[in-house]
């Protein structure tokens, strides 16, 4: 191995240590009717889970990657987000639960989502759900699996179509329109799911997701995870998504034909 | 024990082999791109797992209890619903996946449902979930149990309100109306769930739930779950669900003053 190339094998040992530790503590809060206190209007909910699963993990990550950057949901990012391509680094992005309404609701859909990029260079994803035990994976280069094994349904994903999105609420009035003709031409609608429902996807078990809203630390784990299972993640306007942005739009499909009819929609 | 008295023990060991060994076939097809058929407007999706599910459940039931009517959302009913309540027999209402696009979307939500009523009076309600192995039960006129624990927070559910709906698409134009009154009231709403919803609200992990279309082979089961846990489970209009209707309109609240303030907002 050269001695300035990552060492996906390492970084890969490393997230799924924090994703699983991470888990191991949610585990203990799971459905047991948490002191929750509201956020904001997109992410209404925040518990004492969600501080001590991301310490968890910046821990774990920082005592084998010591010069690698964190960003973090609930702690945010060691210099601002602008600025992390430019320094060359490894950085690492975590939501230590995506999907606190279901967490807090006791509704094994929410996530823990790790992301890990050099420069505009996607290292790794992964989404791990603690209560189900299930985990899709998307290390350097190679197909994301599911639980150890390859995706490879993606692309030839569910017929008739299945749409999904995690609340119409989270929606803007434009999407919201949008989202109801996708509808029409699916049938068959999905609500719920947070980060969960990237997995789906990769997995081949539903066709499209539009959201708004993401953060970097949500996508910078879901572009390798789609797009290492074969499909497409894009923003509203059809655009690839850069790393390290602030918001994002995401329309997240089965192939590039299915985004096509997606964006004909809008 | 009287002979005509119920053998409620006996009823509640073959309900729980019957829900696991439907659990046990769904979990073989779970996650695995399915072949689906659309079924109707608002139940979309059938499967081969819900037939063999049900079969299994109708085989385990049969054997133990060969003189008690079945219901089942595959294979209907052995009598008119509306005749059940005369016969004066025992009679079991299974949904062997309730939330059956959540379950080929390889999302761990959906749930087996079993109902045991006899005339007006519930002798069981069992909503189980067989990924994440999550089991709530009311037997008799016990306190209803998650995974074998009494729940009792029901009534001292989430503040913030937490309120909840499978989909927006399964609700008509005035209880979408009514939903975004309740919407505002709660600041957080939580799409998705199916039949797991009510174990929610019967854990204290979510506050109400809106929904209407429901079955008889859905509301057996969770008529006497969320009871039994010291919740209120309604129609739309604040009167207890009748037994053997063909179509239910829901509103389950944490507690009756819930219940009050959300339907005078209707």
């Amino acid at each position: 191995m050269q001695k300035n190339m990552p060492d996906i094998k390492k970084i890969e040992k490393t997230a799924i240590k924090a994703a699983v530790s991470a888990g191991d503590i949610l585990k203990k809060y799971y459905g047991s009717c948490l002191e929750i206190e509201v956020k904001d209007e997109m992410s209404p909910l925040v518990t004492v889970a969600d501080k001590q699963s991301e310490l968890k993990m910046r821990e774990i990550i920082s005592a084998d990657f010591p010069d690698h950057i964190i960003v973090g949901e609930e702690f945010g990012s060691d210099i601002p987000l602008a600025e992390i391509c430019e320094t060359g680094k490894i950085s690492w992005a975590l939501d230590p639960i995506d999907g606190t309404t279901a967490f807090t609701a006791g509704m094994p859909t929410f996530v823990v989502l790790i992301g890990v990029w050099c420069g505009d260079k996607p290292l790794l994803g992964l989404i791990y759900q603690p209560i189900s035990n299930e985990m899709w994976l998307a290390s350097g280069d190679k197909p994301t699996t599911y639980n150890g094994k390859p995706c490879e349904n993606a692309k030839s994903a569910t017929n008739p179509l299945v749409i999904a999105t995690t609340s119409p609420n989270y929606l803007s009035d434009n999407s919201q329109n949008w989202w109801n003709k996708l509808n029409s031409m699916a049938k068959t609608a999905l609500f719920g799911g947070d980060g969960f429902l990237y997995g789906s996807l990769a997995s081949g078990n539903i066709s499209l997701v539009l959201e708004e809203g993401l953060k970097w630390h949500d996508v910078a784990a879901l572009i390798p995870v789609v797009e290492n299972a074969g499909a497409t993640i894009r923003d509203h306007s059809g655009n690839r998504l850069k790393p390290y942005q602030e918001s994002y739009t995401v329309l997240a499909t089965r192939d590039d034909e299915l985004l096509a009819e997606a964006l004909a929609l809008k």
